[in-house]
């Protein structure tokens, strides 16, 4: 850390500083230059630091971190990209995967019809929530165990890996019994004591961006899942909250370049809740794939228009279909490959 | 709700969605203008319309709710102003309430000194966290049920209600054997089933605004607690996200007016950890109660320097018997009344 | 617009609303719900609404606008995509254009290197800063008008359109003088005294967003030059200010897909200031041109390391040459031309 | 400056970081930390820092500027407060000033009617827009010099000193003619040009923060203004973008005692723009005195429900008078006097 000393600093103020760094084990560095002194000690936890006190004494200005807080994710920690597989799914490397499905699960019907149609058309994965954390009390809630069970049937019948979100302990637990892959969504992006819960279980989890959260505060939240032995973590960028009111969030597809120079976590975006509108869910996949994404999740409904939840920015499955050939150009420019090899 | 046509709407497309509405059971009625058709219909449930599916409706322009979405908490079902009282704390009404300690309980004497000082300088209420969400899973995270038990015996010793955080079902059912009140922290603001399990408790609640959470959002969090039972609800403030750096957060005080024309809960304002700076306190905490707070929860440590949590943020003892003196004359220049009425 | 009535507003508060709408000119229907009662009226220019004083009568909760407040910029306006046509370059349609350059202009020296390999990397378009707004009034403002004359020198060398940031009336006439294309920076978006100058002049007029514009207020921004006249205007999106700090701005992609939804006019991205480093601009310009946008402004210096100005976010001849090969790939794969015909 | 290697940086490249401080006249102290080497460097300009290049490196992680880049206008450059007086204003020390008055001038008749109320019930300044700087083209543009003779006439019948908005050149030398301090509003804090013009006269001169300008970024176009000669500059703080949609803005009262604590310069705060709602004002108003403020700008208008801008937020002279004096209660609170020594 660099401790900057305000610009009238006593010589027995400056002196303190560097006996409480010294208390604490760390060397300090003293810098006298023309104006303003600054002390540069190594070793910069954000623990030790915090523990210090050094910023509320008189005559220090600011104390400024140097290194990152985060290590099991970092790239300091493992060079190589992590790749995550999910039967025929592969996120990262050459590889992509296509999650796709609808944003609840409502019957069988629903899910057997959409599963056909992404099967079909190149999908690896079905999404389907059946525990929905809705704004509203008085909201649909979700199907829950039942929906878990639809959305076994379906990937079964069809060949495609399961992911669902889950939203407790208990629900975690009930889920892994149903799907290959589980979801922590935004709201519980930092939600400690549940990615603690998922650190222990051995399925591959998709940790979402928090709707506000800086990405160092994600790669933290990352960080906790992995310091519980769980490594298979991937990353999903879904939009941050802004004043613009066009889109319901705005994608932060600057994320994927950053997250590949920081982490070896594979990252993977969610063009639907980024931006609640259907008509622009294609255009930001294609961004997306050609930012170097490692998969994507979109929601798809066979029939939108009387979807319990987010209707207006599902794809219907024409329009799910058109994309994945549009989706599969985007890739090939790029010389990435959609994962099961068909394609 | 509103339903704007596209310029080009053709006839037979406005019977459809008229159609849609009456389905619904909803009267719709057309507004044929110059330039363009709108549909007005009464009764819009945010859940009724996404069922809908206007919006992806090809000629459709935009769906706009016109009725709030929160009831229970709005002035609309309750005109009144919601009083909470926990021994000689009031909030709400002419009264407004000082709860003040520190970050984290660490120790039975760490704790005992701020509660002597938090009395004699004119608090009535002592906070203190046992679980704490930290972004880091390599912090300090809390002394958990030997931290409650601390803060009760400092609460009864020096007669102070006691207020902490929960994190999740587990650590709510312990603090509701030791403590008066329990709070819901910014990162937990929509972990909707922690919520509705403090809607369940008979114990005053806190709830703080999550870091970018719209006002909006925050009253349908108070909802769900208030849908389970639990009426005691004081909303809490703490800054929102910006992307100023010079403070932690940005305090937006104009949440206090705005609530108090849209509800009838308390609100109350955190200056600590909205700033992240000890010699901002002093100024927010007068700015909020000018502004019409019912109540304020400052963070106070013995001795800040050497606190394992947010020090820089704590008042020492000292500084907060200080800023009391001056909280009582701003009150009183609002004609408010700091609560123990011996102020 | 529509007029929401309070819960409680009297039969009298009613009418007076209908009155005064109707003393404007306007037919207000009304919609008589089981809760609420609401009016809508046709015609809702915003200064219509803002002269007729309803949302300070005490009975109204609060009148909701329905009509965009731009025309001439709509896609209601003029159906078909404007092209802008500089030179060989060419905006919107099929084609998509590469402009590059430094920062500033700083020799002529510099802007000929610049300029040689950008031709031959198949850029159409020279950019090059001659007047620079910089936040501290101690920092480099640019060279004026000698830097004028170099870039009007090198795009005559090689054979490149040429484009310049103006920032007031005097730098507008001179840099009509010399160069191709003209460009409003995004701390003058607001200027409305500028966009009125460069709406009287005939050169194409790039029009960055501003730092936290939303995609209304931008779109309003050139209906101010449209409106005098011009309608050789192309949106550049260049980042919106958000809480994030690894990069500079946040690119809002999703910003391409809206705006051509809602306007003829083509937009370009501005990948270097938006990010603010080098290692992240080829993600992003791979990613702009998949999601379908009409051009791209990438800081190119022959030795960024010695840049006055921007030198972290510039690309090196080497990497912008690299770059253009992988950007012709992508832009193949979603049907899109590189202007000249010749890529 | 503290420039932070990469983990891997050979030390050759360590040895070309020193090469280049040492070029640049800044002499490099090396700190060797188990894990990381930082080289610490004095003297830290920005512009300095840009032009070195480090940035781009490829073993150089970050450089972290220690300094900060304003210096007039900071506390360091002058520990006293700076007071600004007009006529009976005195904005600073122990004093607070209140400016009130209509958005825009209308017509004698209406401003005269407002200074009568102004002037009535205690405030110093009168204001008034001239040249309004509209979203719209289409929007009521202001009365230019016919405005600035009306607000003249009625300064000198009340009795009140006089302040306007300018938005260029022209405007800047007429308004200096008939009014006695200017103003720069919100769009135009980094239009450079005008900051540097009103450096130049001998007019107090009111610099609005920008709709998502940071602290530093205001205190720099300040800078800009002082580095011409002109010392009398008033910051005000009139709300930022943020995504809450309930008030127009986000007023950032906690702007207040971090200006004060960075700055010698005087602060005042604009509750109409910032909340865009007159029953906001009152409170917020009462929040700004109690947090330190050092005056208010508010908007009062004869009629608000017939003003051609912003009657929504205006106040009635009513409202007006009865607030001045809840706000002489709160101001004795925190021992600052209103101005003119008659309150």
């Amino acid at each position: 850390m660099i401790v900057v000393m305000k610009l009238d600093a006593a010589e027995e103020e400056i002196l303190a500083v560097e006996k409480r760094l010294k208390e604490a084990g760390l060397a300090g560095h003293l810098i006298r230059g023309v104006n303003r002194i600054v002390i540069g000690a190594v070793g910069d936890e954000r623990e030790v630091i915090a523990s210090l006190g050094l910023e509320i004494m008189p005559a220090v200005e600011k104390v400024v971190p140097i290194m990152k807080p985060f290590k099991l994710v970092s790239r300091e920690a493992r060079d190589e990209p992590t790749v995550v597989r999910v039967k025929e799914a592969i996120f990262g490397g050459d590889h992509l995967a296509i999650i796709a499905g609808p944003c609840a699960v409502e019957s069988l019907e629903q899910v057997m019809k959409a599963a056909k149609y992404i099967k079909a058309a190149g999908g690896q994965v079905l999404r389907g929530g059946a525990y929905k954390p809705r704004t509203s009390p008085y909201a649909f809630q979700g199907m829950e165990e039942k929906g878990l069970e639809i959305l076994k049937q379906a990937g079964n019948e069809y060949g495609l890996a399961t992911v669902t979100e889950v939203i407790d302990e208990p629900s975690l637990e009930l889920a892994c019994d149903y799907v290959d892959m589980v979801q922590i969504g935004t709201r519980n992006m930092q939600n400690f004591r549940l990615l603690k819960a998922v650190g222990k279980v051995r399925k591959p989890v998709i940790l979402k961006r928090g709707l506000s959260a800086t990405i160092e505060e994600w790669l933290m939240a990352a960080e906790y899942i992995m310091s519980e032995g769980n490594d298979q973590v991937i990353l999903c960028e879904r939009g941050i909250r802004t004043f613009e009111t066009y889109t319901r969030n705005t994608l932060d597809l600057s994320a994927i370049p950053v997250i590949k120079d920081l982490s070896h976590l594979p990252i993977i975006v969610d063009p639907s809740h980024a931006t609640g509108s259907a008509k622009l869910v294609g255009s930001m996949s294609k961004g997306a794939i050609a930012s170097g994404v490692d998969g994507l999740i979109i929601e798809v409904h066979p029939e939108p228009c009387k979807a319990l939840c987010d209707g207006p920015q599902s794809l219907d499955p024409q329009q799910f279909t058109a994309l994945m050939e549009e989706l599969k150009r985007v890739a090939n420019a790029v010389d990435r490959k959609l994962s099961n090899g068909l394609l």
